[in-house]
C-alpha cells in the first residue's frame, strides 16, 4: 500500500444526515440518518458475492489514491485540491461518498453514539464472532484494550468465552475492560517474562484465541505465541500498513492459524445495519465507549487525550450549535 | 523444541509386520501389516476427542526425548543407550512401538509401497485435502516437487482445483508434478522478479491456496504473499523447527489466513488406515513417488542421492534377503 497523499481530510469513523443525493442514486434520500464507509459493499462483485469476505473490490484503488471513482476529490481549500481519506473524510461537516459506501440506519438512531460503529466497535466486535469464531466455554486474550480491544471483549463475551484476559500496558483501562466482560485483565510490565508465555502459564498451555487490538508488529508475535498447540487461533485487528512480523515456523506446524480482519469480517452496509439495530435492541453496548465530547475546533485535545491515553473515543461534533447532528469520532488508542 | 539426543536410530515412514505384542496389547498380533507412526492417536485425550485437530498429546514429551513412555529407549550399542526417532526409529530390523502408534494394514497391502503413507504422503495429501480445503475450481501453487509437494499437487487434483502450479528450481520434477495433477509448472531461477510477484501476475491477483512443502522460512514468506486478498490460505507443510519467518502484516490484514499441518491433518491411525484403503482401491497414487529400492547397507547411496535432488523416495529393504517384508523409506527432497 503506497502512503496516502496529502493535504487530506481525515475522519473515517461518523454518522450523518443525507443533505443531498446524485441523479442516479435511489437507495438514499436527503434526510436519511446513514453511517458513511471506509469499505464499500458494492454487492455485485466476486467479493461480495462470496460468504467467505467482506473485501469488495468497488473503488478500491481510487479510494486508496484520495479520490473518488472519477478520478477527482470534492475538496479544495484556496483552490488547491485536498484528498478525501478512506472514501470517507468525516472531520468535515459536508463529505461527498458514493452510495455503496453507505449504510441507512433508522431515523431514532442517535448519530452522537452510532458513529462509532463506523470502525473500531464493529471491527474488534466482528474481529472476535466473526474472524475468531470465538467458542462457547473457551479461552480467550485480547491484547491492547483500546476501543477496538474493549469491542472484542464484547465480542467474546457475547460468543460466551469462559476465560477472557485482557492485556494493556496502561492498567487504568482495566476497570472498563472487566465492564465490557473481561474475567481478568494483566499488565506486562508487572513481569520480567515476556507476556506470551505469561499467558501460557496462566491458561495451561496457552489461550484459544488470541486478538490483537494494537497494530504492533511485535505484540501480534506475542499474540499468536500466547495461544495453544494444536487448535490456537491469532486474529490480527489491530492496523500497521508497513510492516513485518516475525512467525516462529514450529508454532505455526504445531497447530495455529494467523489471520486477519478488515472491519471485523463485517459485509460493511449489512454489517452496519445489523449492529446498529443491535444497539437499538440493547444487545451492544456504545455509550460506554465515549468518554469525551467536543466540537470540532477542540479536535487537537482530543489528539492530546489520544496520546496519553486518556480515555477511550472522544465524540466530535461537526455541528455544535445544532447539537449532534453530524458527528465524527477520533479514535482513542486503539 | 529442543535438537534431539544422540545417538540415535534414524527412520519414521516405514511398514512392517508385528513380531510380538505387550501383554496389555489387544488390537495388535503378531504377523500383523502395520504402519508405524510418529504422531499417535491415543483417541483417549482432549486433542484425540476434538474433531479440530490430530495433535494427539500421548506421550509427547518423551518421544521428542527419543525415549518411550517408562523414560527409556529399547536399543543399545555396545551397552550404550542409543535413542529413538519420534518413537519409530525404522531404519532397523525391529523396533518397538507403542499400540497408540500403529496402524493396522491389510494383509494384502505391499509393505514396499505403502510404507510412504507414514509421513510425506499422508502430509501434503492432507495438506491440501484437510488444512487447505482446496476448493472446486479453485486455483492453488504448490511450492516444492518432492513427495510431499508432489502429494500435495495430487490432494489439489482430488479436490478439483483448477489450475495447479508446481514451484521448484529443479526443472527435473516438472514431468512427475504433472503426471500427479500439475495444470503448469513454474522454476523461480527463470525470472529476475520474485516468484510471489511471478505467480500474482499468473493468476491475475494471486492463487486462492498455496502449499509450502519445502521447510524454508524465505519459500513460506513467498508462498503467502503469492496468495491472493481477501481468502487467500496459505499453508505449511514443510518442516522447519529452529527458524522464523517473516509476514508482511498487511498481507494478513488484507484477509489472507496462514497455518501449519502437521502430518496432513489426519488423524494418524484413522487417516493412515484409510489412506492405505485409498491406495488399494486405486483411488491413491503410490508407486509412482518410488524411483529407487536399496537395501540397507545401501542407504547412503539414498542420503546422497536426496542431497543432489535425484528421484522422489528411496524405498530401504530392511530384510533384503526376504524380498520387502519389513521397510523403510528415505525422505528426498521434500
Amino acid at each position: 500500500m503506497k502512503f496516502r497523499p496529502f493535504p487530506l481530510v481525515l475522519g473515517h469513523e461518523a454518522a450523518g444526515i443525507v443533505e443531498s443525493v446524485g441523479p442516479e442514486v435511489t437507495k438514499f434520500s436527503p434526510g436519511d440518518k446513514v453511517i458513511p464507509l471506509f469499505l464499500p459493499q458494492c454487492g455485485e462483485c466476486d467479493r461480495c458475492q462470496s460468504p467467505k469476505t467482506n473485501h469488495c473490490r468497488k473503488n478500491w484503488a481510487h479510494t486508496q489514491r484520495g479520490v473518488m471513482a472519477d478520478g477527482t476529490s470534492r475538496i479544495t481549500h484556496q483552490s488547491q485540491q485536498v484528498y478525501q481519506f478512506l472514501g470517507v473524510s468525516s472531520f468535515s461537516q459536508y463529505t461527498v461518498v458514493p452510495d455503496t459506501s453507505l449504510a441507512k440506519i433508522p431515523s431514532n438512531a442517535p448519530l452522537d453514539k452510532v458513529c462509532l460503529l463506523g470502525c473500531g466497535v464493529s471491527t474488534g466486535y466482528g474481529a472476535a464472532l466473526n474472524a475468531g469464531k470465538i467458542e462457547k466455554d473457551s479461552s480467550c486474550a485480547v491484547f491492547g484494550l483500546g476501543a477496538v480491544g474493549l469491542a472484542a471483549i464484547m465480542g467474546c463475551q457475547a460468543a460466551q468465552a469462559k476465560r477472557i484476559i485482557g492485556v494493556d500496558i496502561n492498567p487504568d483501562k482495566f476497570e472498563k475492560a472487566k465492564m465490557f466482560g473481561a474475567t481478568e485483565c494483566v499488565n506486562p510490565q508487572d513481569y520480567s517474562k515476556p507476556i506470551q508465555d505469561v499467558l501460557v502459564e496462566m491458561t495451561e498451555g496457552g489461550v484459544d484465541c488470541a486478538l490483537e487490538c494494537v497494530g504492533s508488529p511485535v505484540i501480534m508475535s506475542a499474540a499468536l505465541e500466547s495461544t495453544k498447540d494444536a487448535w490456537g487461533t491469532c486474529v490480527i485487528a489491530g492496523w500497521s500498513e508497513t510492516e513485518a512480523m516475525s512467525v516462529n515456523v514450529e508454532k505455526i506446524l504445531m497447530g495455529r492459524t494467523l489471520k486477519g480482519t478488515y472491519f471485523g469480517d463485517w459485509k460493511s452496509v449489512d454489517g452496519v445495519s445489523k449492529l446498529v439495530e443491535d444497539y437499538m435492541n440493547n444487545k451492544l453496548k456504545l455509550d460506554e465507549f465515549i468518554t469525551n465530547n467536543l466540537p470540532l475546533d477542540q479536535i487537537n485535545v482530543a489528539f492530546e487525550h489520544m496520546k496519553i491515553g486518556k480515555g477511550i473515543r472522544t465524540v466530535i461534533s461537526l455541528w455544535p450549535e445544532e447539537a449532534s447532528d453530524t458527528v465524527a469520532t477520533l479514535k482513542m488508542n486503539q
